[in-house]
C-alpha cells in the first residue's frame, strides 16, 4: 500500500518533505504570502506558501479557492510551538484537485435548522470534527474495555416480535405477513446470550419513537450493553464504576487537542476519578430534599430532579435500589427489603444526569412470570425468556450505557443533537 | 472486583484450587466416580468427583441433575494431555444453583425449524458457542484493524428517507408524520463523513425484505463498511485483501479451539493468504467460459457462477472493473473503458462466492447527476449527497464486508443462519 501521511501523525516527519491531502479550511494572504489551513480529516495545519516558492501562477489559483476546497499540498514540515497543532508546513508546491463552489456555511452565526439542514457539510467545521473524534473513541475504548476482559460481542436482533419497554414509543414495519418493532434494547436477548457465552455484550443502535423535544432525547441512539451470568448489584456497580473511569482517562489521554477544541474543563473530567458514591435511591431522595428540592419518595426522577442530584457531586454517581414501581420486570427484587429492586443507574456529574441503567435481573420463573402478567404482557410470546429461569437459572445482570448522553457530558454540550453524525430527531430525518 | 475463574483461562491455575460458575453440559457416572462436563460460556471442562471427596449426599444431587442446571464446582486443576481441552478439575466441592428442567435438546437429531424455535438455548450447545465466538473474534479483529490505522468509527443512520440500492426490498416504518426506510447500507453518509474526517467506517446492521430463501441470505445481518478519501480502486483492493488476510490470521491464531469443535479443515484457512489473486470482471468471466460454465458477459453474477468461479482459487481472489448495468448509480467509471467501473468484490474460496462489493465513487457532481436522473431516483432527496462533489471532491473508494457471509466461511458452514444469535429470515422473527 502507498505511504499516506495525515495531519494527526505529522510530528514523525518534522523536516521532511510530505504531501497532504486534505481540503482548504481557511486562508489568509500578504500578497506574498499565503496562509492555508489545510484540514485532512485527521486535524488542522497552517501551510505557508511564499509567491516565490510556489509561482505566480500556483499563487494566484490558490489565492482564490473557495473554503472546502480539495488539494494536496507538499511542503516541509516544522515544529512551530506558536502553532496550534505544533506544526507548520512550509509549501513547495500545491495542486488543486477541485476548486469548490461557494462554501454555504461561514463564520458568521447560522441558525441551529440551516446547520442541521446541511450536517453533511456541517460535520467538517473543528467543534463537530472534534465531537466525532471523541465520539470514535469513546466507543473504541468501551469495546476495548469488554473484548479485553473476556466478554463475547454478541449482536442482538433490530427486528424484534417483543416490546421491552412498553409499546407506545416502539417504531413498527411490516414483516412479511406480521408485525415487527425496532428494537429499544438488546437486555433480554443479552440474558438468553450470557447463559450461552458467561460474559456478553451488544451494541448498536436502538430507537425510540419518543414525542418528546429535548435536550436529552434522541429517536435513534446507540447503546452498549453488557450481560454478565453470575454476577450481583455489586459486581454491576463495580463494572459501571470502572468502564466509566476508563472511558474517562482514555478520552482525556487520546483526545486532547478535540477536548481543547472544544474549550472543554478537562479539569472537571479529570475529577471524576473512583470511587463514585454509592447512595441508595432512599438516601438521594433525602439529599434531594436537604439541598430544598421537593421530591417525594416513589417518584422516578426526572431530567431536572437529576441535574439537581448531580450537581451536588464531582464525580459520576450509583444511585441504587430504585423502587419497584418505577423499575421495569424484569428487575430482581431486593431480599432485604422487597419495595425496592437490585437496580443500578449513573449519573454524571456537572448537571448532566443519567448516563447508564440497570441491575440485577428476576432469577425466578414464576415470580417473573407473575409479575409480568401484572404488567399485562404477553406471556406467551415471552416463554424464551422464562426459559432461561428454567434451565440452569442464576444471578446475573448488567446495563445499558447511552454512547450520546456520556459523549454530551464528556464533550460537555448543552443538547445531545450534536453527538452523531446525523442525529434523528422528532422533526428530524434528513439529511 | 472480585475475582473468577474462567475455562477458557485455566490454564493459569494447574494445581490450585478454584470454583468454577457454570452450567451442566454432559455427565456420566460409575457410581462411585462422576464425570461432569462443565461448560461457563468461555470453555467446556471435565469435572471428576469422586463419593468419597463430595460425600454421599451432593454425589447423589449431582449424579440427578438435568443438563443446563447452573452449578458452582470447587476443584483442583490438573494438567491432563487426555482431555479435549487440555485440563481437568478433581473436584472438592458441589454448590447447585438451579436445578434445570428436563432440556429439550438433547444429543439425538433435531429438525432445524426445532433448534431455531429453541435458539435461545440452541446457542448453548457446542457448535453455536463456536460459531459465536469465531465470530465475535471476526469483528473485535476488523475493529481492530481499522482503529489501529487511524480510521474513525462514525455510525451512520437506521431511519433514512433515502432508498440506496431500490426500493422493493426496503423495510418502511411511520417516522411521526412521514415514512422512513430502514438502512441497507451506511455508504453514502459515509461518503460525507469521509471528506470531514477522512478514513471512517461504520459498523452496524443492515435490513433486507428479501423474499429470498437461500443458504446465503439474512433479513438482517450486520456489516462494516470503511470509507476512504483520497483513494482509488487500487487502494481499495490492497485494504480489502490486507484486512481479510488479517482476520483469517486472527480466527486461526485465537479460534483453534473452535476451529477445531467445528472440524474446520484450517489448511483451507492457511491457504488463504496474499496476494490474492486481481482478475477483471472480463478475465472472471473467460475463466468461467474456460471451465464450461455458460456466462454472457454483461450478467452479474448469481450465486452459482460465484461458486465455480471462486471453486478455481484457493485463496479469496479480487474481481474488479464490472460493466456499468450491474453495479449502483455511484461507482466511478472506468476512464480507460466507460462500459466498466471502478469495481471491485472479493469472493471467498471453497465455492463460498462474494463476501466484499466496493470501489472507487464517483466524483463528477453533473455526470452522478445525470445517471441518477436516468436510473429514475429521487434527485431532491440526494442533494445532499451531490453536495459531496460539489465542495471539495475527491477521488475515494471504500467497501463493505457482510459479516454473516465471512463466518459462514471461515467456520465452513453450509448455511449463514447460525452465524448471528438470532437470525431473521424470511419465515422466522422469533425468538
Amino acid at each position: 500500500m502507498r505511504e499516506r501521511y495525515y495531519i494527526e501523525e505529522i510530528g514523525r516527519h518534522v523536516d521532511r518533505e510530505v504531501t497532504l491531502e486534505g481540503w482548504l479550511a481557511g486562508k489568509r494572504s500578504s500578497g506574498k504570502i499565503l496562509f492555508l489551513q489545510l484540514r485532512d480529516g485527521t486535524g488542522f495545519i497552517q501551510c505557508v506558501a511564499s509567491r516565490a516558492d510556489v509561482g505566480d501562477e500556483t499563487f494566484a489559483a490558490a489565492d482564490e479557492l473557495s473554503i472546502e476546497s480539495s488539494l494536496r499540498v507538499t511542503g516541509t514540515v516544522h515544529a512551530d510551538a506558536r502553532a496550534p497543532s505544533g506544526y507548520e508546513l512550509s509549501v513547495a508546491g500545491i495542486e488543486i484537485v477541485h476548486a469548490a463552489d461557494e462554501y454555504p456555511i461561514s463564520r458568521k452565526e447560522h441558525g441551529t435548522a440551516f446547520l442541521m439542514d446541511n450536517r453533511h457539510l456541517w460535520i467538517r467545521s473543528s467543534r463537530q470534527f472534534a465531537i466525532l473524534r471523541i465520539r470514535a473513541a469513546v466507543i473504541v475504548a468501551a469495546r476495548r474495555y469488554f473484548d479485553s476482559r473476556g466478554y463475547t460481542l454478541v449482536d442482538t436482533p433490530i427486528l424484534t416480535p417483543n416490546a421491552v419497554e412498553g409499546t407506545t414509543t416502539l417504531f413498527e414495519t411490516k414483516y412479511f405477513d406480521e408485525s415487527a418493532y425496532l428494537t429499544q434494547s438488546g437486555q433480554l436477548y443479552n440474558e438468553a446470550t450470557a447463559m450461552a457465552l458467561g460474559k456478553v455484550y451488544c451494541f448498536g443502535p436502538a430507537l425510540r419513537a419518543e414525542k418528546s423535544k429535548t435536550r436529552r432525547h434522541l429517536i435513534e441512539f446507540w447503546q452498549i450493553e453488557p450481560e454478565i451470568a453470575y454476577a450481583d448489584l455489586e459486581d454491576i456497580m463495580d463494572i459501571q464504576e470502572e468502564l466509566v473511569a476508563e472511558l474517562i482517562r482514555h478520552v482525556l489521554e487520546t483526545r486532547a487537542p478535540e477536548l481543547a477544541i472544544l474549550e472543554r474543563d478537562t479539569e472537571a473530567l479529570a475529577k471524576a476519578a473512583p470511587p463514585f458514591p454509592r447512595l441508595s435511591y432512599t438516601e438521594a431522595v433525602k439529599r434531594l430534599n436537604e439541598a430544598g428540592h421537593a421530591f417525594e419518595w416513589g417518584e422516578d426522577f426526572g431530567a431536572e430532579d437529576e441535574t439537581v442530584l448531580s450537581k451536588l457531586f464531582e464525580t459520576p454517581i450509583l444511585v441504587h435500589r430504585y423502587p419497584r414501581m418505577v423499575k421495569p420486570f424484569y428487575m430482581e427484587d431486593d431480599p432485604d427489603d422487597e419495595s425496592v429492586t437490585l437496580s443500578v443507574d449513573m449519573l454524571a456529574p456537572e448537571g448532566y444526569g443519567e448516563i447508564v441503567g440497570g441491575g440485577q435481573r428476576a432469577m425466578d420463573a414464576e415470580r417473573l412470570e407473575r409479575r409480568m402478567r401484572e404488567e399485562g404482557m404477553p406471556v406467551d410470546e415471552y416463554q424464551w425468556y422464562l426459559d432461561l429461569r428454567r434451565f440452569g437459572s442464576v444471578p446475573h445482570g448488567g446495563f445499558g450505557m447511552g454512547i450520546e448522553r456520556f459523549v454530551t457530558w464528556v464533550c460537555g454540550l448543552p443538547h445531545i443533537r450534536e453527538t452523531i453524525a446525523f442525529p434523528r430527531m422528532l422533526s428530524r430525518l434528513r439529511p
